[in-house]
């Protein structure tokens, strides 16, 4: 009964942190689109942050969720798969009108300077993401489909960053336009072989 | 004089909001932080919004005044020039740690869904950075650097697209690996020849 009021406060706070961001939505005004009486969020949570927190571990859940059928269809190869993840969230936004994006992405560019619980948990997130990639794209590998030498990882974490700028622009022109340039673009990188991509990872101590 | 006090409003807000985001910043510590008299804000801004939307234009100029350099550097191959812009903005962030990102791309995701006046601004100046890079990839295709069916424009969009996807990825992560990861993945695409990529433009009417 608890954790049924718990989750109704997540679940109506991620409605609405999703389309107005985080600093924009009060506490009051999640309780009220809970329906859960006044004064009961302190009870389930030590403070907005701690809410919000977990509000982000709910975003993770439910992105898994959409995303996980697809990825472990075996009846598909797995660079179908991909391209049916893809497939799936350009529906999904095109019914949206192009609005909302990504929760994670959105709080990324909200929280990521801002507070660094957000910030670990955050990328944490984007790092599942990209370990569905990888997973898929290992199994490309496998089974042939892709170049022997492509950097699984790197491509992976690619792909997720892409995404998330294309859904950026999404946002602000209000078309569906950038989404399909991502799937065309990560495709053609994924089909193209001798990419330059297979040499090592990325060094984080310098830009030479 | 008027000019003056007007140029140091925006400026102080230009930086307050990059750092903060625009909702977070407050009128009244912008004017602190210009150091102009309280008051005096509605003097040169209708409104908020109007002083918000001065500011986009001001970032605006502030790009162009970064990147024209480099992008009109004719002692260099114009894919080199792409090449220096990209690591002149990693130099940037490193010396940010890794925090700020494009303040345009920050407004994109706060303001896009909010403000109709804000997403056609933003999408205007979004659009204006993919014009400098599809001016240096045709000054490429001449010059016979890169394949000579690559879509220009829809490369340049990529490109930004991916950019900020990237800055996003770089302030959660406190690292500057996306933005090399993104380096590595365009100019790769831009240097492997036979694209899928030189089919037709996207179009925005089906997700076929």
């Amino acid at each position: 009964m608890k954790q049924d009021t718990k989750h109704k406060i997540i679940e109506a706070g991620a409605r609405i942190i999703h389309l107005k961001g985080y600093y924009h939505t009060g506490i009051q005004e999640v309780l009220d689109a809970a329906g859960v009486p006044k004064g009961s969020f302190y009870f389930y949570f030590k403070s907005k942050d701690d809410f919000g927190l977990q509000v982000i571990d709910f975003f993770n859940s439910m992105y898994l969720g959409m995303v996980d059928p697809i990825a472990k269809n075996k009846a598909l190869p797995p660079l179908k798969r991909i391209e049916k993840i893809f497939d799936y969230f350009i529906d999904l936004f095109q019914g949206l009108n192009y609005t909302c994006g990504c929760p994670i992405g959105n709080l990324s560019q909200e929280m990521g300077d801002l507070s660094q619980a957000f910030g670990s948990k955050l990328a944490a997130s984007v790092d599942d993401m990209a370990q569905i990639y990888k997973h898929l794209l290992d199994q490309a590998k496998e089974e042939k489909e892709i170049s022997q030498g492509l950097n699984t990882q790197e491509t992976a974490e690619f792909i997720v960053s892409s995404w998330h700028g294309s859904l950026m622009k999404m946002k602000i022109s209000k078309s569906i336009a950038p989404l399909k340039l991502h799937k065309q673009f990560i495709l053609d990188i994924l089909t193209v072989g001798n990419h330059s991509l297979v040499s090592g990872p990325v060094s984080d101590q310098s830009n030479e």
